[in-house]
């Protein structure tokens, strides 16, 4: 390690705390706002649905792919893959984001084209390219199976007919909202545990402030919040930026939306490798370095770039642990499989 | 309900414990034999091990399917598919068998082509139609990650390279020996209890041993421990014998091995559709039929039927609940999902 320079904790953590916050121990409502601040609650009934929902494959029209397939509750919430496959192993046109923490982003898919994860929920599960269904086939089959139907009636009490597409997403919403992962070496440091980051993690975060990566990614979820040009200041290869895929450009038709995405959330970016909506690039130090010289026009040195990936390391917190759910027994009623 | 004739239990018991036996609570040891009684012991290290290696996806070339695709823990331990979707969307050639309780089956697959668990999970993942990997790649997927070697070296000590293929499958044997389903209303009656069945399942169970379905369905697991020709008194239709899969002809090549499977286990079998090799029939009271006139030669009524799917109702057993692993992080050295 070349520096050996002392690290100045308090002014360190005081820097940090002006533009990050630790991820917290426990959700109990998502959607606060200035004029409902106690938000939406979570309720065990809603949560235990979505999970049911999440890890079930008959909501696919195959019966084979369920939101754990691309969204890996063992894979730091991905497939680990550069662009999904799905239905028909046809392949997405873009990397699987982690649904880990995903609640504290502004909005949702590379785009954001979703404004919270209730509305991402229903993309997947009709994309004909992910899942391949339709509402009408989801509702149908979650009417058919009575530990369904009362799985719908206890998450949403006093509602006639519970069982609805947008009750299935709410519910996914509301497991979704529970997969956070805190307690990471940063948010330990951040709360005042100088030993929770080894130097290089701290000469990591240093540069991570000052080379001015804190412009896109700040926050609980160190980004997720806006858009930016990826190729801000020098365009990436094609093989990196596809001249294919416009990003927002795609959604507003907006010539200053072209190659336009939202800033990664990059907790738990250690775990989620291929990076970018492309997918292509393995290893962290590289895509630090890419999104260094695209983004804010600096060359980082090779210690520079490896301090900032231990940094993100620290950025790993504790995983949730699931219990795969025992899923509802299908009846005579259940749609089968779409043929192939 | 027609028959009210009150169900002697005692006797109906005692006829059941000479040909049937409860699933034991929890299973400590495999492989009990006359001269190793003791047989090999589960330990916990193994069994957390072949859990990561059960549900990880990078054990197959595409990094996509892993044996929780096919052997969904959430689903009886099948996917619920005629047959099993594979690498590139390939069809399996037969229905996927539940993993669960497979412990107490004679030999696995619907030929008995494995004589154990072990040799059994080193198939699918080398099936080009399954997993599509090989066991270089596997061993050297495994040694790229700390994480594995570590877990390798603790379930296997004082072996100098214990990450190999073959630890590889009896972890994920040892695993799969502790899915098993105790406690279903079937065990508890077997124990003494009443009432843990109802009249239904109790004449059921009474018809599925006066028809003779027992010749080939005793045991622990309700089958598994032999060989019969599919249609011994009359051939089912080919929608469910399809003439190209002559079962245990494919590797025997006798020609009294034609058409012959494995009597299957009937544990958690109402949790297990669709039936029979091919997966093409849904409904369990139509399997029971076909089975009876095809190799009993008896034409049940539809009463018998539906009494006889009753009870292998009251077969279903307590499911294990499993924590999804977090599975080992990918380093720089762990090959990239195959191209495709």
């Amino acid at each position: 390690m070349a520096q050996t320079e002392a690290v100045n904790d308090s002014a360190l953590r005081e820097e940090a705390l002006g533009v990050f916050e630790a991820i917290p121990q426990k959700m109990t409502a998502i959607k606060q706002t200035e004029e409902n601040p106690d938000g939406v609650p979570l309720t065990a009934e809603k949560i235990e649905l979505g999970k049911l929902l999440f890890f079930d494959p008959r909501m696919s029209s195959s019966q084979l792919i369920s939101c754990q397939t691309c969204h890996n509750v063992g894979m730091g919430g991905t497939d680990a893959l550069p662009t999904s496959i799905g239905h028909g192993w046809q392949k997405g046109p873009r990397n699987s984001p982690t649904m880990l923490n995903a609640i504290f982003n502004a909005a949702q898919f590379w785009d954001g084209r979703a404004g919270d994860l209730a509305e991402q929920a229903k993309g997947p599960v009709q994309a004909g390219v992910e899942m391949s269904n339709t509402p009408e086939v989801v509702v149908q089959t979650l009417n058919s199976m009575p530990e369904y139907v009362d799985a719908f009636k206890a998450a949403f009490p006093g509602e006639a007919d519970p069982v609805t597409f947008d009750n299935f997403a709410a519910a996914i919403e509301q497991f979704e909202a529970t997969l956070i992962t805190p307690n990471s070496a940063f948010d330990r440091y951040l709360a005042g545990d100088d030993a929770a980051m080894d130097d290089q993690e701290k000469r990591g975060l240093q540069a991570f402030i000052e080379t001015g990566c804190t412009a896109c990614h700040y926050g609980v979820n160190f980004g997720g919040q806006d858009y930016h040009p990826f190729g801000l200041i020098a365009k990436p290869g094609a093989e990196v930026l596809p001249a294919g895929d416009k990003g927002r450009y795609e959604i507003s038709q907006t010539a200053d939306d072209e190659y336009v995405f939202r800033a990664a959330p990059l907790r738990n970016v250690a775990l989620t490798a291929p990076y970018f909506h492309s997918g292509v690039v393995w290893d962290l130090a590289e895509a630090v370095k890419i999104m260094s010289s695209a983004q804010i026009g600096t060359e980082l040195t090779d210690q520079q770039a490896e301090d900032i990936t231990a940094f993100l390391g620290a950025l790993t917190g504790e995983q949730p642990i699931i219990d795969h759910p025992i899923l509802p027994m299908r009846t005579d009623t259940t749609p089968l499989p779409a043929p192939m």
